[in-house]
Order: C-alpha cells, then structure tokens, then sequence
C-alpha cells in the first residue's frame, strides 16, 4: 500500500531510489500502485483538521480514483472510531469521471479515522475486455487463459473456501471445450441453474474478485479524521435569557430559583439549550450605567461580561442569583425538562477580578505601570480588562482557563457558548477545545464571533461545535440564497456548522427595528428552517421588543446588558405560540434536523423566497419514506407579494406527473398541486408558509 | 520563525509540549507567531509538484494572512531562484478581506523557491490607534510611550543607522513637551520640512519599521516550488508535417533534404516549431495499409508510428528520409530560420523492432507466450506493441527510453510531443521529465493525451509542459466559453499549459467536414488567438483537407498516417495567407503571448462569441501602453450574424466615457467605437474581427 505522498517524496529525493547511468535515481516504490487518489473530501486544512460530522449523520466521502491507460479501478472507503480497531471496508461506486463516492452512517461520538484506496482491477477489466471480444464473435481461446490465470492468483490470497471455487472457475476456463454455457452446479449448488459465463459477469463474483485484489497494487489516501458530536451538535434551538431579568417581582434581581419556575413553559416552546449570560460577581469599577453610559451608579447592576469582584471570579457566581448549589439544581431540573444550561465563556476580567491582584502578569501594562483595559479606539471600555495570552506566564493563565471550564464541566454544564473568541490566538482555543474533548467528547463550544470571513472559518477549523453566521444581516434574497450556498455548497460544509439568531443581546438588527411582527415571524421561520441549530434572545424577541438605544445603533435601547428588566409574558401579541409550533415542526421533520438536501427554487419575484429540505432515511424505502419540507417566507414585511413558484420536482423526488399534497404545517391547510408551477400570494400578516409535501397517491397522502 | 505544518504537528501531538495538571500538552511553539497563513497560490497538489511559471510571466502568488482579534497584519512574499543562495523581500498587498497578493517578474529558466511570511505589525496597529485616539482628541501621552517603546524594540534588530535613528525619535516621544509637531530635520537632514508627526504616519517609516519585525513572531507558509520554463513554452505556434510527402515529386518518398527545402515557406508562415511524426524505420509484420486497412502491401509505406525494423528503433532514422546527418543538418537550418524541430516521442514497437528479440521481457506476454499487441478491444493494432511499463526488468526499460530522448537531445532537439503519455505510468513520466529537466531545463514536453479530464491534469502536474486540450470539440459559444473559464479561472491555471489544434492527422473534427472555409478560418482564428500556445497540422489544414474516411470517422480519408500524400500549395484558395497574418499579429502583440488577461464580453447572439486579451506591460506607464485586443467571430459558417456587442471597457482599462479605435488587424480597417454597446456583423466570408484597441486621444491614437 502507497501512499501518494509517499511516492511524492521517493521520486522526488534521491535517497531511496536505484542510481541511474543518467545519475539520476529511478522511483523506488513499488511500480505496481499506478492509480493515484486525490481530492477527497470531507478534508479540512489538508487533514492537519478533523472534518465534523454527527451522531445520525451520513458522512458522503468522495475521491478521485484514476490510473492510466484503459484499465478498470476498484475504489474502496475504509473507517473506524479511533475506539475500534478494525476498519469498516465499503465499495465506493463512481459518481463521474474518476469521482467516486461513498457513504456511512455515523453513530459513535468522537474521533474517526478514514482512507480511501484504489487499484486498477484487472479482473474487471478481462471481464470488460472479454465482453467486447465475445461481441465481436473473436475466439477468445486464449483471453479465457487469461482470465484463470487472474482467477488463480486472486485464489492465491484467498481464504481456503474462496480460493478452492476460484481455482475451479479458472480450471473450466481452460478446458476451452466446455465453453462458457457450462452449467456449474456442480462447483457450487448454489449455482443452480447458473452457466460459467453468467457467474463470470455476475455482479457478486466480481466483487468477490475484486476484494483480493494484490493490496501491492493499491493506492491509499493519507488516513484523514472525522470528529462526531453528539446530535444535540447537529441540531439545537437555543433559548437565551437574562437570569437577573427572570423575576416576576419586577423591582427584585431574578435568581436561580426564579429561573427554575421558567423552565416548564421554556420546555413547552421546544427549546434544548437554555442559555445564560455570564451568572458571574460583576465589577466595581468602571461599572456601567443604563445603555451602557460611563459612570453607573451604586444601584446599577453592570455589565454580566464584567467578569469579577471581591466574591469571585469565573467560578464564582454572582451573589444576587443564588448559589453553586443552586446553580447544580438549576442544570438538574433544566435536564429533567430535557433542556441543556449554556453558559457564557468570557475570557476577560473586570479590574476587581481576583486575578488582576494575583495574577497581575496576565495583564498588558502600560508604561505608566497601568493595566491596558479594553478599547475600541478611540472607544474605551474601561470596566473590562482583557487577559494576555501572549504574556511570558501564558501558561499558568492557559491552565486556569481550563480549569474554568473543566469547573462548569464538572457542575454538569456541557454547553459554552464562548465570547468573542476572535480576540484570543487561534492556538489556545485548538488547545482548550482538544484538551476538554479527550475527556468529554459530548461537549459543545459555540463561537460568538461577528468578524472577518477567515478568522470565523478558522476558529470552526480550530474546533468550535458551531458558530454565529452573518445571518442576522443577510435579509434580501439574493444574499439568503448566496450565503447558504457558501455554507453549504464550499468546503465549509465540512467544518462550519452555523447557528443563526434572529437577535442577540448585541444585535437588534435593522430589519426587527422597522420591520414591524412580519420581520419578527419572517426571520423566526428563515433561522429555524434554514439551519438546523438556531436560538432566539428572547423574552426580547417573542415580544418583538424593537426600539434601537439610538438611530442607526443595533443596540436596544434600555438593553439587558446594562439593568433589570420584567417583561410581560402574557401580552397578547407575543410570538411564543408561533415559536412553539415552529420548534414542533423542527421536531417532527428530519428534514429541518440536518444541513444537507437544501435546495432553492425559482419563485418570480425577488421578495418572495422558496426552498426546500429533503431528509431519505439512512435504509431507504419507497421514496414515500422521504422526509420533505417546502418553505416560502414573504420578504416584503409591509405588502403583500405574490410570485408563480416553480418547484423543482426532482429534487424533492416527486413523481412530476402525478399529483402531491401541500400541507401547510403553520395554518393545518392542505393543497393539492400538481406540476412545478404554481402561485403563492403572502401578505404581512401570513408571511410564510411551511409546508410538509407528500406524493398524493390513490386517493390518499402517503408519508 | 513557525511554519502552519509545524504548529499543526505541535498542537496535535504530545511529544513536544509541556505536561499540565490536566494531563494534556501545551502547545511548545512560540505563542507570539499568532497570525496564520493559508491557502496559497500558485501551488499544485499541496506543493508536492511544482507550478509552472515561464521566463517574462508575470508570476502573481495570492495567500490568506490574517490574526486574531484587530492587530494588523505586515506579510510578505519571499522567492529566489534554485541556483541562487539569497532570498527577494517583497511587501504584499491585501487585496480584500485577508487576501494579499503580489507578483513577481519571472526572469530565468529553472526552479523557484517562494513563501509567504506574515506577521502583526505592531507598529502599524500602534499608528492605526494613535489616529483614532488624536482623532477623538485624548490624552496620549501614555501611548506615545509605547509607541517609543515598540521604536526602540525595532532599533534592537536594526543596523547601527537606521537603528539610531529610531531610538532618536523614540526619544522624541516621549519627551512629550515638544509635541507631534515638532521639526526633526536635526535627526536627519533628509527629513527637512518634515514634522515627527508626518514622519511617523509616513509610509517609507511604516515600512521600514515593518522591515525590522521580530521574526519570532513571523508565521511563514511551507516553502513552495515554481518551474520556470523558457518562453517558447509560454507562446509557440506549431506546424505539424510529414517529411515523406515533403518532397516535390508526388511519387517519390519525402527527405529531410526536402524538408530542408520547405524551411523558407514555413517561417515566413510564422511559426516557432516545426513538429515532425515519427522519423524512425517502420515495421513490416502487421504494417496497414491505405486508410488504415490491414494487410499492406509491400510497397505501402507504413504508419510512421509502427516504430521499429531491421534497419533500427528509437535512435535510427527511416533509410528513405535520410540520415542522422540529414536530421542534424534540418535542425540546424531550422534553428537558422527561427524554428525548433520537434520530434514525436512514440513509446511503443513495431513487431519488427530491435528491442523485441533483444528484450523480450519488455513486452507482455500470452499465455499462449506470442507477446500482446495493442487492442482496444475489439479493435486490434497488430503492428504496435506496446511496451510494459511494470515488467520485472521495468527498470531497464525506464533507462533506455530516458536514453532515447538524451539521444536526440544530443542530436540538437529540445522540443518533444508524446504520443499516448496517458497509456504509461504517471510516475514513469514524473521521473523521465525530472530526469531531463535536470540537465536540460529548457526542454519542452507536449502530451498528446486526450483522454478524461482527471488523467489530463494528473500529466500536467507530474511535469509536462503543454498539454493538448478538448479545444477541438469545444465550437458553441457556450462550450468554448465554460472550457476557457476552466483553464484560466480554475487551479488548472497554475499547472496546466494549453496547446490548441483545430485538426491533427487523428481528428478531422466534425465541425471541419462540414463547416467549408468559414469553419477553418474561425477555427484558426480562436485557436491562435484564445491560447497562447496553438498548431495546426498542414498543409492538410491551409488547404481545407475534409473528407473523412467514412461517415461518422474523425479520420482523414486517404489519411497521411498510411500513404504518402502529395500536396498542391499553390492552390488559390489556401489560408497559407492568412496563417501568416495571424502569426503576425500574435507576434506584434503580447497580449496574445500571455493565458492572463483573457475577459468574454456580451454578445447578444448565441452564435457570436467575443472576448479580449489584455497586457499591462511589467513596469507599467499610462494605461496607454496596455496592449489590448479584441476578438470577434462568427461561430455560423453557413450564415451572415449580427450582435450588438457590449464591451466590459473597464476590463480593458478604457475610459468608459471617451471614443476608442478599433483597428481590425485582419482587414486593416480602422472604426472609431464610443461607449460599450456596438453592433457588429460578420458573414462566411468575414467570419472574424481580430481588433487592436487603443484610447482615442485629441484626434491621435495611442498604444
């Protein structure tokens, strides 16, 4: 077995090779592994990366297999969990010219390894050749020597059994005089009314043949890793909330407890991650005041992501919300509604941090012997200073910020949602994220970085779980359609798992501010059908809570981050209905579950967009089995739009004849439809429908 | 200095880190090398195998650099040649969003060497601050002394002058009283009129503090290869003919004396290399006769291909053409008309050649022990045999056929096209062309391989110098716009030379049976025009040789390859003309001598197809001196097309508001154009704009 690089490396040095009377070197590896493979994917920074996959998944491997000349290729895909020991070997079949696919179902968290290998199949080739003489009615007397001798040295690497009928098979072929009509029960009953040449040409025995192939003639790929996550990775809505604002008592500060009486109807709207900004002591100095102004008051609670005080610091937790111990029972009862804590990782300190006093080396000084706080310049964030991962005691503050991490881990937390990590080396988070995944493989980092297209692929390359997208700004369709090919169509389907939020505490965006309910239903549906993970920041959200701190500001005005607030659950317009029927969707449909089979379809009129989501079940049946979701979301949040929507039928797998059932999953009302064309009128106030497609068969709706 | 690969291996493996309490590793390498460097260009198979350049290319290399967090980034391109021990510097630019780019004028035949470096730039990230805050009006006495800190930082890695006056005006920082605006025409004459202010906003200041970065915090790409080959490997026009009909007697066998005779004409036609089919004695058993027929008789001459007979194999000359000497003496004379001779590099035996009795175990073997001849199946070449590549004795056959291209390279040839490269080992050709490319860089390959597009690109890459191409069946519009975008836009750029051939004595396309005049001209006129590299074979193509063998063939009838032909060059209707001016156009016009710079422009007719070639001189002057054509052609041979066409000018760098001239090089036919849309017809008879364009200057044309 050759590697290409390996071959790479012997013809091209010197060492290894024979010398020439040229006074060059011949190649010294084995001459035999003629056929190259190349460009296999999922691959990440060339393997140096493990691609991501899920438990549930069905991981498409493909490669170019080719060789020279005219001569048949056999390529195979082999895997194991880094746990197993012995290689899964499956066919690969090619997909077009010299590409060549495969799939497998993964269903074991944590690290795989897979190669693919390839190798001219002489067998196969006799076989073409053979065809093609017999066609031509040439007398193949000596082809048929020809073919028992490959079946003899295949024999050769055979178990005993195997080896026994081939060199049977390869004897007939000899005694030219019975011909190729032979009947052959008597090599093998379960020939039974098989001739010699049918065997020959049957698909069984030339994959028979082909699994002895000479493993000296194979090429290998480099062995490249695959990461599963757990399917809670793959797929999640998460729910964020300000535990200080869970109060019903709208004067008090919410605690833990408060929190824990919120859990039922959080589980009710459908949520599996109930993330919560930093539950940290919150600085003194430098505190900020209401929308964010210098100089708070006494009274004022802070900033969360002002991270320490004289109680404690990243494994302290703020005295107002409750205790360690009330945490613990916060994640317990969370799990027993079948909901995951997210907590905020914030690897920054407020100037009250316990670390600044002990650690002061973890700091950048300035030359007037202060420590550097934050800065934007010229904007200043004097209540925040960021640690130094660069100082000469990196790594004592390396180590403490997984001990930070394996704390929470150990209080049960298995969900971080990491705060700008585009701020810190690339290193330390391939370190802390390696370090915490060789003991607990289950657990997920999301990245919470809104920068620059490299620098959020590469945090997803250095091993974040998933990651915050440019979603919120992509609105118009050409930008919906665009971004979701990138993320799903380029080599960062393979790295790049994205969570798209309608809001963040951040991120009151543009369209929510002027766009009125219909941009709060209409963003709601795209996030959660575009993307398998998503997550609101609610109650902010369901109760289309939209007035900016200042004009063109993407801050909220009387924002979270800086006071109390009580929100009115019960209000009549609130969205949490809808948001409960989309979560149902999501979980009744695998089709919304997994980031492959979107496709877009032409809808004539740029405010209206149409897409699908097509699930096949990993043992697939009759194509009734097919999971199918068809949405078409209105843009326009202020008029009604209609657009003639042509589906593309064969990408949902629907027979383009018949007749099939649209069945919109937010209103119960069932279409008929038939053919590709078809007319759709959305106005604000039903700005999309979901639909669940069925073919329409025999008077009844199948799947 | 830290390479990716390096960090990779660190980070991923236990061996070099330090132990922590967790029982990971820290990552060992230095934590200050934090920026990355990625995804560079040109670079084939992970750089593995070189990219291939050629003297007087402007050579553009392209790399992601980014950091974490806002710090900027300095980044760097580093090249020198093979033969050379000291590496060129040059800044690169970023060209968007963490891409940078640079080029570099190719100068000599050879291998290169090149990386990419990047780092921070602290000073540019001080300078950058410095702004904002001065901006805002602050207080930044603090930051003017770790400004000076960071200047006297570089001033440690300086030489003695400049790092003296870095510390001067380090010193100047911090003496704050004097202020940004202070002279500083005492530090350095140089710098009268200048204020310390503008001196450190400058950009020579900037770059040379850039110029001092501590390499410790450098990251550099793997060091990457370049194959630089002479130009004739860039732009050559090759005409392909048989020496036998070369004579002026139809009856009598063709002599390298008439070929000599021949010189004259072909040169004054324009080309660069005259390529010659097989020049070796032609077997006897199983010679074809007449179009191919088997069973020739005695007095048939044979294909040229069937290599080998009594009188010798690869390193002898057919009697009837001539002698060794004869062949000297053409390359000679060639040489003198401006011409290099090619020679057909034919792997393979006719039954009759010498290494058939002499190594027998080249060849592979029958059961029935008669060695096999070439067969595609069912058809069957009796009078070839080819040679096996992967005998036992592989390893003599390897040397002598390496011995074989030393022999006529001995003999003054430095142009080769192979036959069939796609029908032996990948490797065996890496190893030949390495081994030639040694000692003769300036040596040409040309691989005949058509053939799937994976098995093409595999021979580009293992080092071939120009490849034939699907050219020949690309005629729509639409075809020939995809394959050009391939070649040009995909990473085939990088490694892959195309060599255009509307026909060849194995292709008489269909387009040319059918397509009269028109067709040829057209064909001509794209081929020379959208490659740099471009052949006709004639006179077969001059005069409008169509008639194929049988319907349905892309066969010649009364083919060359099986008789001697005798041709009527004076026929009044032969392009002979016309080939002349193209080849003077491509020689007056380098746009046309570069693959970059290629551009389709709207042309609102699917039968009329238009594009550009743009060159911008290295050391480039007013826009005026860009050389710029545009070419125009009607891909309808039967009928008159018309097109409004509407030229990109800003991709041809004109002023999209003042006229232009188009100047027809064809007809010499000057038309003043004003704005993009102009409407254009061309019928049979002028099937083809080929424009110089130049900028309309108060009533002058320039360029």
């Amino acid at each position: 077995m050759v590697s290409r690089v390996a071959v790479d490396k012997s013809t091209r040095t010197a060492q290894n090779g024979t010398a020439t009377r040229h006074g060059g070197t011949l190649p010294s590896t084995d001459q035999r592994a003629r056929t190259v493979v190349d460009r296999v994917r999922p691959v990440v920074d060339q393997g140096h990366r493990p691609a991501k996959a899920a438990v549930g998944q069905r991981l498409n491997v493909e490669a170019d297999a080719f060789v020279d000349g005219h001569d048949l290729v056999a390529c195979e895909l082999r895997f194991r969990h880094a746990a197993g020991t012995k290689w899964t070997v499956i066919p690969m079949h090619e997909l077009s010219d010299d590409r060549w696919g495969a799939q497998w179902l993964v269903e074991s968290t944590g690290w795989y390894r897979f190669a693919v290998r390839a190798a001219v199949d002489p067998f196969a080739t006799w076989r073409r050749d053979l065809q093609a003489r017999l066609g031509a009615l040439q007398d193949v007397t000596v082809e048929l020597a020809v073919g028992a001798a490959l079946l003899n040295d295949s024999a050769s690497r055979a178990k005993r059994q195997p080896g026994h009928e081939l060199r049977q098979v390869a004897n007939l072929l000899v005694e030219g005089a019975r011909g190729l009509e032979t009947p052959i029960a008597d090599l093998n009953p379960a020939w039974q009314g098989t001739s010699l040449g049918q065997l020959l040409f049957s698909t069984e025995f030339g994959n028979l043949v082909a699994s002895l192939i000479d493993p000296a003639t194979m090429t290998s790929s480099p062995t490249y890793q695959v990461f599963a996550d757990i399917p809670l990775a793959r797929c999640s809505a998460w729910y964020e909330l300000f535990p200080r604002s869970a109060a019903t008592n709208p004067k008090r500060h919410g605690t833990f407890s408060d929190m824990r009486r919120r859990l039922g109807e959080i589980e009710r709207m459908g949520f599996d991650i109930l993330y919560l900004p930093p539950i940290h002591p919150i600085g003194r100095t430098g505190r900020k005041g209401p929308d964010g102004t210098p100089h708070g008051a006494e009274s004022d609670p802070g900033s969360p992501w002002a991270i320490g005080a004289a109680e404690g610091g990243h494994v302290a937790i703020h005295p107002e919300l409750g205790s360690v111990h009330d945490f613990d029972q916060l994640v317990t009862e969370a799990a027993e509604h079948h909901m995951a804590i997210a907590i905020d990782l914030a690897f920054q300190a407020s100037p009250d941090h316990p670390w600044v006093k002990e650690h002061p080396s973890w700091f950048k000084h300035r030359p007037d012997g202060t420590i550097r706080y934050a800065e934007n310049p010229p904007k200043k964030y004097e209540d925040i200073y960021p640690l130094d991962f660069e100082s000469e005691d990196w790594q004592s503050l390396w180590e403490e910020l997984l001990d930070v991490v394996f704390f929470w881990i150990d209080h049960g937390v298995r969900v971080f949602r990491v705060d700008n990590p585009h701020t810190k080396p690339f290193a330390f988070w391939e370190w802390l994220i390696g370090s915490v995944r060789q003991r607990f493989p289950e657990v997920i980092f999301l990245a919470e970085a809104f920068t620059r297209p490299q620098v959020m692929k590469e945090l997803a390359k250095r091993g974040f779980t998933q990651s915050y997208t440019y979603f919120t700004w992509r609105t118009s369709k050409w930008d919906l359609e665009t971004y979701m090919r990138e993320l799903t169509e380029s080599d960062m389907a393979d790295y790049f798992r994205p969570n798209f939020w309608p809001n963040t505490p951040d991120i009151l965006s543009e369209e929510l501010q002027h766009g009125g309910r219909a941009a709060f239903v209409s963003r709601l549906i795209l996030a959660a059908t575009l993307s398998p993970n998503y997550g609101i920041y609610g109650p902010a959200f369901e109760l289309q809570e939209h007035v900016p701190r200042s004009a063109g500001s993407e801050e909220y005005r009387r924002s979270e981050k800086y006071e109390l607030r009580s929100w009115d659950l019960a209000k009549p317009d609130s969205l949490a209905d809808l948001v409960t029927i989309v979560n149902q969707i999501r979980r009744a449909h695998p089709a919304l579950q997994h980031m492959e089979g979107l496709h877009f379809h032409r809808a004539e009129n740029d405010r209206v967009i149409a897409y699908s989501r097509r699930w096949v079940p990993p043992t697939r049946g009759a194509s009734g089995d097919d999971d199918r979701i068809v949405v078409i979301v209105n843009l326009d949040h202020a008029h009604e739009q209609s657009a003639f929507v042509d589906l593309d039928l064969g990408a949902l797998g629907l027979d383009p004849t018949g007749p099939y059932v649209m069945h919109d999953l937010l209103t119960g009302a069932k279409y008929q439809w038939q053919g590709w064309r078809n007319f759709v009128i959305l106005n604000p106030e039903q700005s999309a429908h979901v639909f669940a497609v069925s073919q329409f068969q025999d008077g009844q709706v199948s799947g």
